[in-house]
């Protein structure tokens, strides 16, 4: 099954895609999340996996405007337990260790371990952790480690240097899994609504989170942008319990529809988060 | 005047801060958004200048994090025009082309020109558009171009190859101005709220924005992100309209503190957005 990522090979989409597919999958890396999701509308891939929200770095953009803009769906949530690992050269020990080699947001949640153990090393930022872990493999340096996932580690040939290096609480990034169609009512779903209002007065998100208020129907995120196609416009990003096909979300969205400029249902999945 | 920034040198915060302060500020780099607002909170520097929000990538989940959680206040906004351009060596023509370094976000941005006029260009994703006009300053070669702005040109003795690469619409990105104090009131500004709610039910944030919205307060931005503090502890970052020593506005405060666990006022300032 060819399920499109971003790439490069080893990083925490892969993981995503792997958890929730097996490790059968055939991975399909893009460079961008725009390309990963024009490839699930495209056919090129069956589904896609992207991230659209990390704990340290909040929503991704580029994932909300897919979904608001592009002929996709969201299929599943998928979370993944961000556990960081020092990973260094086999020779190699916590001691030797002076260059720090991650993407800016794993260094961001290793601060503290880094302050403490080695506060003389220099962090190095590079765009992805594979490609730090990439680069300490091919430079064999006893005085370089990545921190990565402890796959990466076997994808490399490194080794763990030391377990668990984040903080304690940033430790989750949820991904989504795109594909043409959502999923079937399972009795525990969420859905995911995108809209945008013409007009830029107080009250009109007041008037709209009433129609799920009254049903009762519990939201679990909301979030705005301006959607820049003309000035005034808003696009908001609603996630809430239940599937599209239950009664009183049918009702909530047709109301809502009645009020906004457009109502796009970005689909209904299994609730995992 | 010291000047916290996101560094390296040449990227958009430093041209956020200069369009703040003019040309006249002493930019300090920090490697970390948290960096920035801890050198703020300990008066290491007065104010620092951190990205907020791209159209492209959404909110920064690592400022949003900071306003929370230290003492910092906003003390204005600063929306910087993104202007991407293609920087190539003196004696380079678009035609030589056949590497492109940028951050990803910026290579997102410039996608269709990038398509277009250099299908065939590798594209090679680095950590800011400051560090890709760097490399392609020190390596010298004909074939190689960054993307990013033209002070990064005179910065790194780069010519511009080709001005407005990027997407039409996609050209803004809203900086902040953290400092120990909020600004006065102008008569046209903004306040920022964050709060936390202890219960995970439906409808509390539609009571909370029932409070702006009888008072005819104007909702700029809404943001939820779980608090991880516990479970269920959801964060709300809400922008509106006016500053918070008028009377609707402190009525509104005073009753949405009573409604949720905790409720910080992160700072009112003008508005520019």
């Amino acid at each position: 099954m060819k399920v499109g990522i971003l790439g490069p090979r080893g990083t925490y989409s892969e993981i995503a895609a792997r958890t929730e597919f097996g490790e059968e999958i055939e991975p399909v890396t893009y460079p961008l999340i725009t390309d990963v999701a024009e490839a699930v509308e495209d056919g090129e891939v069956s589904v896609g996996v992207v991230p659209v929200e990390s704990l340290r770095e909040g929503s991704v953009g580029e994932t909300l405007d897919a979904l608001a803009w592009l002929d996709v769906k969201v299929k599943s949530e998928i979370v993944v337990e961000v556990d960081h690992k020092l990973l260094g050269t086999k020779d190699s020990k916590l001691n030797d260790i002076k260059q720090v080699l991650s993407h800016p947001q794993a260094l961001a949640q290793c601060r503290k371990f880094l302050r403490k153990n080695l506060p003389d090393a220099e962090l190095i930022s590079v765009t992805s952790t594979a490609k730090a872990a990439k680069q300490v493999s091919k430079l064999r340096k006893k005085y370089m480690a990545a921190i990565g996932s402890s796959g990466l580690a076997d994808l490399y040939d490194l080794k763990v240097l030391q377990e668990n290096v984040q903080s304690g609480q940033e430790n989750e990034t949820r991904f989504l899994c795109l594909s043409k169609e959502d999923s079937e009512p399972t009795g525990d779903d969420k859905t995911s609504v995108v809209f945008y209002t013409e007009e830029d007065r107080p009250g009109i998100l007041y008037e709209i989170l009433q129609e799920f208020a009254t049903r009762n129907i519990n939201l679990t995120k909301i979030e705005s942008r301006p959607s820049k196609k003309a000035l005034g416009d808003y696009l908001f990003f609603i996630d809430f319990e239940g599937h599209h096909e239950e009664e009183p979300i049918k009702e909530a969205l047709e109301e809502i529809n009645e009020k906004v400029a457009t109502l796009k249902n970005v689909g209904s999945y299994p609730k995992r988060f």
